[in-house]
């Protein structure tokens, strides 16, 4: 007899895949290729991992990299949400929690309820390993568009100013990490591909 | 003045940005889309963090977790190795250690000693972590080539004991795993996706 938790896991497991058909806005590096959700959640999660030692609070990294790897699966039902979109406004909360509930809840109840807690810190921001995680989560699509002459900036006419604002919360996880960002934010202008 | 490991570690972050370029011989669930091993690194990942209890040992899951989130990244320089292949059987271990020092060694010194120590306990297969690490990386393909009328074991004519000796390694990491995954591999057969 296999166990009812294994029967669940796996039918979880089995849907989660659908996570690798989410497509970003933003590209690979120096790409032109989209990036999708299940790549972005690996990368996250290796970013975690080699740079926990600059976040600015002790983090529990563990819960770091399950925030990471599944900050995004709420997307398979809620769809990606662009953080310059204006119309959207990352107001489909409701979407998204229905989304947890439905996929999570595949698991067995103590996993379901674990991992939406997981999720639900990562969206509140509040704890070190919040802050640390959505660092991380800003880090990457910045790393990306440098490299891609200006990437989602250029596609989607998006300014400094609005740059700034978005990934000025990066400084709540990590002011090391901050201070590479701020300085790649301002190379940006200087190279052009960044409009002030 | 930024740390000289921060921008090591910013190296290491865009260099393996290349894992979402190594195909895989597998494709995702129900699909023809061939998987790619950042893609797959996530999955297994979720499937350690969600299936840990099922483990014949105590494990410490953040170094599984860790485990399976870098096992194939030698393979930005390596290739793909497809596990049923003859003629190149594995053997490429030279060039897959040249790829862990060179990649790996873009990272501060101890962060690399960690993550090459790591990447050759998965390798060696002989600790409780690197057991079921290798118990999540055979689960993985057979979920998919059942969802996909055989998949790989069609596409490159692998029988039923070829399959079996492969996967039977899982009952190392998890007897009941194994247990699951041997009913599909018989399951398999009865309905004509796997040859006797």
């Amino acid at each position: 007899m296999l166990p009812e938790s294994l029967i669940q896991q796996i039918a979880f497991i089995k849907e989660i895949d659908k996570l690798k058909y989410i497509q970003r806005k933003t590209r690979l590096f120096n790409s032109d290729r989209n990036e999708n959700d299940a790549e972005h959640s690996w990368h996250l999660a290796m970013m975690a991992l080699v740079l926990a030692e600059h976040a600015n609070e002790p983090i529990d990294i563990l819960k770091v990299v399950k925030m990471v790897l599944i900050h995004d699966i709420v997307e398979i039902d809620a769809g990606d949400t662009f953080i310059y979109d204006t119309q959207k406004n990352h107001s489909n909360a409701d979407e998204e929690r229905l989304a947890a509930n439905r996929i999570f809840g595949l698991l067995p109840e103590a996993q379901a309820r674990e991992l939406i807690a997981i999720w639900e810190e990562f969206e509140a921001g509040q704890t070190s390993e919040a802050k640390f995680a959505r660092t991380m989560d800003r880090l990457e699509p910045l790393l990306q568009n440098t490299s891609n002459n200006g990437g989602t900036w250029n596609e989607f006419g998006v300014d400094y100013s609005k740059v700034y604002a978005k990934k000025s919360i990066m400084k709540e996880g990590s002011e090391t990490i901050w201070n590479y960002a701020e300085k790649l934010i301002n190379e940006s202008v200087e190279k052009g591909i960044l409009k002030k």
